[in-house]
């Protein structure tokens, strides 16, 4: 079972009230891989990077099944760069520095021993850039996860309204469910968002949990209540990477199955924000996920008597 | 098994983004009544009320199972009212008028035929007046729940501090657990509130659930997903009555029942916000109750196999 993953693979410069650092590992498809790659192999990774991008990093992700066929190295330019800022609340943040680099030229290739794949994550990117990738596959993807944001909301809305149209998952946080229909109601957002394409959605309400929709079914994820968030970069793609994980794995795309994977996603999002960058995503172990899912269900289970 | 229920019985006059009232019923102690009466009586109130007090509410009161010999009347002056307005985003609100009237004088007395009651629900009041009516009781009820709000610990920290060293659970809202312990991560909060007397902390975060903390165990409740909150006024005090009332109801005090107990005041929490006031509160059958902790069991289940 093979997932295809699109996205950047970046530096990322970040402070936060608990530190600070200088150019970490970042990218939306790195925090995907890194995640999924528990799960399933291969990760056929498929991104841009420059000359400056640590050939370790590659190795690293090679050593845990992914795939670099489609990743393309640019020999005379850098890598991706974004820094930023986060508030004390640690749910809000400043983009600092945006140095677009390679990503500026990227037009993502599907290699051909890619094709067939079952499942595709297209993390953040450019809609004109997730559409290439839809529209290069020979034989449609079983379920087609889809991540965005706002700023493709304020510049490209027609544009990711064909990629909608086109995809399965939606992974969105509340504010951008909100742009995206025009409803202040989460419940109605939904509902209008899956007019668009998606059947499944996903809104990430970050501390706050994530709320899967499907047709008139609503399933609730908590976040796991922390000691410390440290760093929230990348939360969002781990989740993401957690999520088609688990479905790959357990080659079961039911709506209850997708509970469970949203479930994993909130799970290895809880690592990844313990330490800065995907650092703590390298650490961890099969028990060390175990556990915390075992911790994920006692948060929420409980008994109750209907008669 | 009885329950006795301390707090207000006012006038409330509310906008919110959906609508406007005028004067209508509310009040802590009658939120909490509306909603624990579902589960056991008699609810025991305690309470003071002006000559306006409408007499149809007190029967209606009566008729749920609920005692009123400790409501005392004061045949020459006002209820106690307030006024507020919501904010577009329902968490938030403004108070536009607080006219104590009755409750500038209320000093809460505990009826002869209260006594021995094993359940105490001290409703958000005057720390001092907390106070005196535990210290009124001839046995320590089995469990004590107390509910507060910032303003006592804006004026009167030290007599709430009293209080809190002889409750069992304490319930606040994030903001107040975080100004209560003056840690901003509420995993930490609710460690430094704990040492303060309360065994059990929930700490509520509207929209977004509640969370209880007990030793170092942690649960999570959501709040369910509604396509309209239409006044959130009395959903914490309805939580709290579903909550207490669910514990008499079982007479089972363990952290375990507490869960259900959280799901069974969510319930009761998600009604209360239907419709302006309590009005919806006194519309629901056991029916609907039922229906609705089903539709809670569905929101937050999940399989997942560990091996």
């Amino acid at each position: 079972m093979s997932v295809i993953c699109v996205g950047t693979m970046a530096f990322d410069a970040i402070e936060t009230p608990f530190g600070k650092t200088d150019r970490i590992i970042g990218g939306s498809a790195t925090y995907v891989a890194y995640a999924a790659g528990n799960f399933v192999t291969p990760v056929q990774q498929i991104s841009i990077v420059g000359y400056d991008f640590p050939p370790e990093e590659m190795n690293e992700l090679k050593r845990r099944g992914v795939m670099l066929d489609g990743v393309e190295i640019v020999k005379d330019k850098k890598s991706f760069f974004w820094s930023g800022k986060y508030h004390l609340d640690m749910n809000s943040r400043d983009t600092l520095v945006t140095d677009l680099n390679v990503l500026a030229d990227f037009n993502p290739v599907v290699p051909d021993s890619y094709q067939g794949a079952e499942f595709l994550m297209l993390g953040n990117l450019m809609p004109k850039l997730q559409l290439s990738v839809i529209n290069q596959l020979t034989v449609r993807p079983r379920l087609i996860v889809m991540d965005t944001m706002n700023f493709w909301m304020d510049t490209a809305m027609d544009d990711l309204k064909e990629v909608l149209r086109k995809v399965d998952v939606l992974l969105v946080n509340d504010g951008e469910a909100r742009q995206l229909s025009g409803e202040l109601s989460l419940v109605k957002a939904a509902r209008e968002i899956m007019k668009m394409g998606p059947r499944f959605l996903i809104i990430k309400k970050g501390e706050h949990g994530a709320l899967l929709f499907h047709e008139n079914h609503v399933f609730f994820a908590p976040a796991l209540p922390l000691e410390e968030v440290f760093d929230p970069t990348g939360a969002g793609d781990t989740f993401a990477g957690g999520f088609i994980g688990h479905l790959a794995k357990t080659k079961d795309i039911s709506f209850e199955n997708m509970k469970t994977a949203i479930i994993v996603g909130s799970a290895m999002a809880s690592f990844c924000v313990e330490k800065f960058g995907p650092e703590r995503l390298k650490e961890i172990t099969k028990a060390d996920i175990d556990e915390r899912l075992t911790e994920f269900v006692q948060l929420v289970n409980f008994d109750i008597d209907l008669v």
